[in-house]
């Protein structure tokens, strides 16, 4: 918290220069994160201030964005992902050597840094080992010109995240019908990547194709990123909505009134196991028991081939105070002295979900072998 | 609210003078709820105000006890029907008829209004038929022995239900092993009973027994009676705790560390389905999908044998703000234009359900057989 307040801040929206400038919040063009080439800085939407209040904050080394992934300023498997590509070209405009050698040393100690911010999301790793490839692959030549190569990777996968995340929305939009009422958990929308989402983009798509979608929104105990970002999100797209609590979701899919859940993911398993924020298996417990269909929308980056299942993803756990701190009546609910265990992450099964929505389609069971190639498709 | 601040108010915790004087919080005597022989008044623990401030306040009049079960000041099945029983009291001590069919008309109209605060817990119901068929069955005699026989019978009720809860708690510890973790949702303990606790009170028991139980408490949203009042008394009871949200449970139980979910119940249909406080279905449900027993610990006067199947209890959707008025980093998380659903409790299908504790013994399926059989034991 006390170094990000030594940030610059930016107080007024402005739209951010950063190419593509895919969707609109608010009427102003923006993206959740953007490089400034001005200033050669990476600029970022504050997430733990919003709705109460929107602020653009600057970063100006890969320690600090470490730090703001950490501590959530920016969140979100495709954001953090393109955050951390940023970060790296931070690194590298800061490395004053002149020697190959030491700059590739500089830039792996970078990502080694950016990588352990937060261990779920894989997308982290992704764009990193992206960038580590494109400095590897340097043999001759100034390292200024690296560097310009770095930015434009980095500039890439975020210009190809929000591509991507409209891809996702069109085979996502073409599943639902009118007039649906959706259960939606955590964020997935623009704020949670570099622009557009991937389960809320879904939901934002139908809405634009004159759906009409209804959205109930999981509040998302203990960050709230349901509340306060998805329903401020849901504002913005004037798509109409109510927030639950979390713990309601199986009443209503009882209820006979969902048509439909959607979620994002921060790590999958080459089986289809999804890693995803706390509540997502309960979530998809009470739809498969309800019988209502349950997607996961999730680019390619964020599956994991390397996993066999959803076990061998690390958990994340967080400060016990990001549970303890809720509040009643304007008073800290839990007694002073109390402990909490704060798990960000849970694993659901590939059993009890329908089908993964990629930007290479929408993947249906069984998953082992249809996810696999709808991420070697995008390779090749 | 501002009706209750015009009640009477003990700033100093004091033990209450009520009979059996059951348990203990905090080293002294007391009550959630308890007749006030000096002053003819009810006297409550305000809930609200849990952990940060413990208060007790007085009731004079039975439209004082209504709002106060409608605003949670008393909550939990057990304890509302206590209140209730004793807000009869009051309004028999508040007539100054002398023709009984007057009488009886001003009592009906008391015990209607006392059974609409609340929908969905069947204690209340109950508790207020219990009252009521002292008065019908009053044919000659003064009035006013028959207001000493209706405060005779709200104190039965009170007492027994201490002793009820010891009972089940004896019969639910008898289960439990040795350095058990336990998940417990909402909150079940002293405060939501006249004394001793029913899902809570088995854990008490257990740790009593010197069997070392360990509670994984679900903060229980809205109203957080689990960061709240179980934390609160686990405190007390000097009882192993951590607070975990709601949403997580199901990590917890696909963890493998888990030996047992109990909770309590609102109201249980004859075939064993159980309305509880809202997440309980999924929280059944995710025990169930990794083989974690399930108990429902419940005393057979919240057992409403005319109902076939949960899908007839009425369940209660409370004010949206509760959802909406979570604060984050000390703001309203919400945007201020949203909306919220509420419902307070929902049905879990007895099928999730590992077994029902009761006074009477521990009810296993076939439940819609089972329970029967036990409720009718406890009245022959």
């Amino acid at each position: 918290m006390e170094t990000l307040t030594k940030y610059l801040v930016h107080d007024k929206l402005s739209p951010l220069n950063s190419g593509v400038g895919g969707g609109t919040l608010d009427g102003k063009a923006m993206r959740t994160i953007a490089w400034d080439y001005t200033h050669q800085q990476i600029r970022m939407i504050d997430q733990r201030l919003l709705p109460g209040e929107f602020r653009e904050v600057s970063f100006t080394s890969y320690e600090q964005v470490a730090e703001a992934i950490q501590q959530m300023v920016v969140r979100g498997a495709p954001a953090i992902g393109a955050a951390a590509a940023f970060g790296m070209v931070l690194a590298a405009y800061a490395s004053t050597t002149s020697d190959i050698k030491v700059f590739k040393g500089e830039m792996t100690k970078a990502g080694n840094a950016l990588e352990a911010a937060r261990p779920t999301a894989v997308n982290l790793a992704w764009a990193i080992a992206r960038m580590l490839r494109v400095v590897e692959q340097y043999e001759i030549g100034e390292i200024d010109t690296l560097k310009g190569e770095m930015l434009e990777e980095a500039q890439h996968i975020a210009d190809q995240d929000v591509l991507i995340n409209k891809q996702m929305a069109t085979y996502g939009a073409n599943l639902m019908g009118n007039n649906e009422t959706v259960i939606h958990h955590c964020n997935t929308g623009a704020l949670a990547t570099v622009d557009w989402g991937t389960a809320l983009g879904v939901i934002r798509m139908a809405h634009d194709q004159g759906k009409n979608p209804h959205v109930l929104v999981d509040e998302t105990r203990p960050r709230l990123q349901g509340a306060r970002l998805t329903a401020w999100e849901l504002e913005q797209y004037q798509v109409s909505y109510e927030i639950i609590t979390d713990n309601s979701a199986g009443f209503f899919l009882n209820s006979g009134k969902i048509d439909r859940v959607l979620v994002g993911a921060d790590r999958v398993a080459a089986n289809g196991d999804v890693a995803n924020k706390i509540g997502t298996y309960m979530l998809a417990l009470a739809a498969r028991d309800n019988q209502v269909p349950f997607f996961a929308v999730v680019p390619t980056s964020t599956v994991d081939l390397s996993l066999e299942e959803g076990k061998q993803i690390p958990i994340e756990e967080r400060d016990p105070g990001e549970v303890l701190g809720i509040q009643f009546l304007g008073k800290r609910a839990s007694p002073e002295t109390a402990k909490a265990r704060n798990p960000a992450f849970d694993i659901t099964p590939h059993r009890l979900i329908t089908g993964i929505i990629t930007e290479n389609g929408v993947v249906n069971p069984p998953f082992e072998r249809n996810l696999r190639q709808a991420v070697l498709a995008g390779r090749s």
